[in-house]
């Protein structure tokens, strides 16, 4: 088995990453792209000559589905989504693409015995990289988004183009019908690179993934006063970038000191009114804070909430912009990954994710749970992201251990 | 005189503040819009009315002048701006060219013997709010750019537009050999807000100025690795933004053991990718260091090439943009201006300008000085900018004493 999935998943890779090539070995896809309706279109190709039937739901969402030996029974989904950050890398999303096909082919090919239907699906517009917020589709079909707020969705590119607008254009918009429910499924696999170090550095080939990480997510400002660069003696200053930066180291000296597999970032900030010679009167910057036990985002919380109201002559605020719970993964399909990993000699660990997915939100419809490649130099969302064919191979064939054995219940 | 010209000062502040009043105390007045034109039609129409011969210059400068009583002599100039920043107050620039129409007003009215002609002019684009760079138009009269660079620069509102089409486009262009020149020119005199609060704190109403300020700007730059929020542990990460906020502080600590009258900023930042949920791989800030003593600017120098080549794991970089010496202005024109308030007994002190002025690039062709007036809280570049009609007043009764004075050589 091993070799010809070795080969199959190989040229797999090879031929998706050709669709929305950026030249430095990595792509721009953008969620239904002419790109991504390439490899939309290569799918539902491979899909189709191996027998599968082909599904679309009113979110552009693409399901291909290969019965089971046992009528009535309900599906059994391994999804993710084709769709990339902009020059982002070969493997976000579309692995857990190439993966279920990978699972499908080799069912059928092998004429493997299964009493479920199997299917293989696509999500639309993960990223949403042209189309913000991520997860939106997933949103949408899960209940946790409205469906006209998403139509509603702005391009980055051209805000007089919308999601909706998108949507309407695509080829792959189907029936509402055809929507992933609990009715018609019953458990949901993600096969994903980690996107972070860890297993790289453990030395693990497998990732068993527990859960998604409980996050907040606050802005902060300060406030100072715009002045003349030239004539405004230093006594006199009210410098709101000075403050922010001391509010930031405050922040990393006081977070440090909870637990080491807490994880916090700064990664935006914003300043007012920036120009090299003028005082900043507002600076705006956000933190992102993610840990599994809520125990220590409420420790996170209160850090933030104890800054000072007055940094270097400035003002301070605080707000909150979102925050959730730590999402546990489907403790029975959890052991299944575990069990299959182990069986096949795989090196492997428990790992949360801490990264949104579409299956953090598929949780709270059914049974799910995620399994984790390793990431070389544990990069994603860039270029040279990059996980080995064979470790590619070894997700997949996790994934199919663990959907037979869901597909035993 | 005082009544006179005070109630002059008023009516000019109130009909001037109306030409692309901004709704909140302040301008928008962008240098050659059709509000600049209505100021300098204003300005025409106010000194045709007094006798004064009106003069363009290739590059839209202004030129009112009076005739001396004896033949041949060179003229004395005083000028300023009508343009503003975004948003900009009542005073910059403005109150330079109400000053000189008053002084030129005030000799007729009062049939003041002169022995020079005496010119009021309005400079074309010195704030460069539109089409940058600040002072661009002083900058090709007196020879210090390139004109067929500033023809080519670009609306900052509209890349398809060019200074050089703005100009083509203005009743006011004239012929090159207008121009101001220390063949015809013996001297300019240029009263400006001090856009500063050191004159109000110290409760001095007039600034004998006595250089502009010599400078340094570099780009500091850190560098680190853009990695996942959610899914790189702590002891992984390289945040180009930790970094450069620890840099900035290092900066403030070093940089306020220097001399108490340096100014510096950090005004503007970047960060690059600046999304919320990215670890920054690049941040770039600016800082502009300003002091009279180049020693001074040579520690300032010195603190930030000795900036760490890593900080907080990434790596860094300085890059001088650009730097200018303290530009001191003519010593007896200063005389002249300290004399006359003295004399006066309007209260004063010699101060430095921190910013940059048309007046600086003149003084490299002739005899140049400024005089200051207080600014309201020390706030400059917007609406709240304020001076009293007596302080404007003051101002320009200063101007005409030195200008009196200067007529005597």
């Amino acid at each position: 088995m091993t070799t010809a999935t070795l080969s199959r998943m190989e040229d797999k890779i090879k031929t998706f990453s050709k669709f929305g090539d950026a030249g430095h070995g990595g792509i721009t896809r953008y969620s239904l792209s002419p790109e991504a309706h390439q490899a939309r279109d290569e799918f539902v190709k491979r899909m189709k000559a191996i027998g599968a039937t082909i599904e679309t739901d009113d979110m552009a969402d693409v399901y291909a589905t290969i019965p089971g030996s046992e009528p009535g029974l309900k599906r059994i989904v391994m999804g993710s989504h084709v769709d990339s950050v902009k020059n982002g890398g070969n493997y976000d999303g579309i692995l857990g693409v190439m993966g279920a096909m990978e699972v499908l082919e080799t069912i059928v090919l092998e004429n493997i015995p299964h009493r479920h239907p199997i299917t293989a699906m696509i999500w639309t517009n993960e990223e949403g990289s042209l189309y913000p917020p991520a997860m939106m589709v997933s949103g949408v079909v899960t209940g946790k988004f409205e469906k006209q707020k998403v139509l509603a969705a702005k391009s980055v590119l051209d805000p007089a183009r919308t999601f909706g607008q998108a949507l309407d254009a695509s080829p792959y918009k189907g029936d509402e019908k055809n929507r992933l429910s609990p009715e018609k499924y019953m458990a949901m696999f993600e096969l994903h690179i980690e996107q972070g170090p860890i297993l790289e550095a453990a030395q693990k080939d497998i990732g068993v993934v527990t859960c998604v990480l409980g996050m907040c997510n606050y802005r902060i400002r300060t406030y100072g006063q715009a002045d003349h660069a030239g004539t405004t003696p230093m006594s006199f200053r009210r410098d709101a970038l000075y403050a922010a930066a001391q509010v930031l180291i405050h922040l990393h000296q006081e977070l440090d000191k909870l637990d080491p597999a807490l994880v916090y970032t700064t990664g935006e900030i914003k300043c007012h009114p920036c120009v090299h010679t003028v005082i900043p009167d507002e600076v705006d910057f956000c933190i992102d804070a993610r840990h599994e036990d809520p125990e220590v985002i409420k420790q996170v919380v209160q850090i933030i909430k104890n800054i000072p109201a007055e940094v270097a002559k400035c003002t301070t605020s605080t707000e909150l912009a979102w925050a959730r719970d730590t999402k546990y993964f489907d403790k029975e399909l959890i052991g299944f990954v575990k069990e299959t990993a182990d069986e096949l000699g795989i090196s492997n660990q428990y790992i949360n994710s801490g990264a949104g997915h579409d299956a953090q939100y598929v949780s709270y419809l059914m049974p799910t749970t995620m399994i984790f490649v390793p990431s070389k130099d544990g990069h994603s969302h860039c270029e040279p992201e990059f996980t080995s064919v064979l470790q590619c191979e070894q997700g997949a064939r996790v994934m199919l251990g663990a959907v037979l054995k869901a597909d035993k219940q």
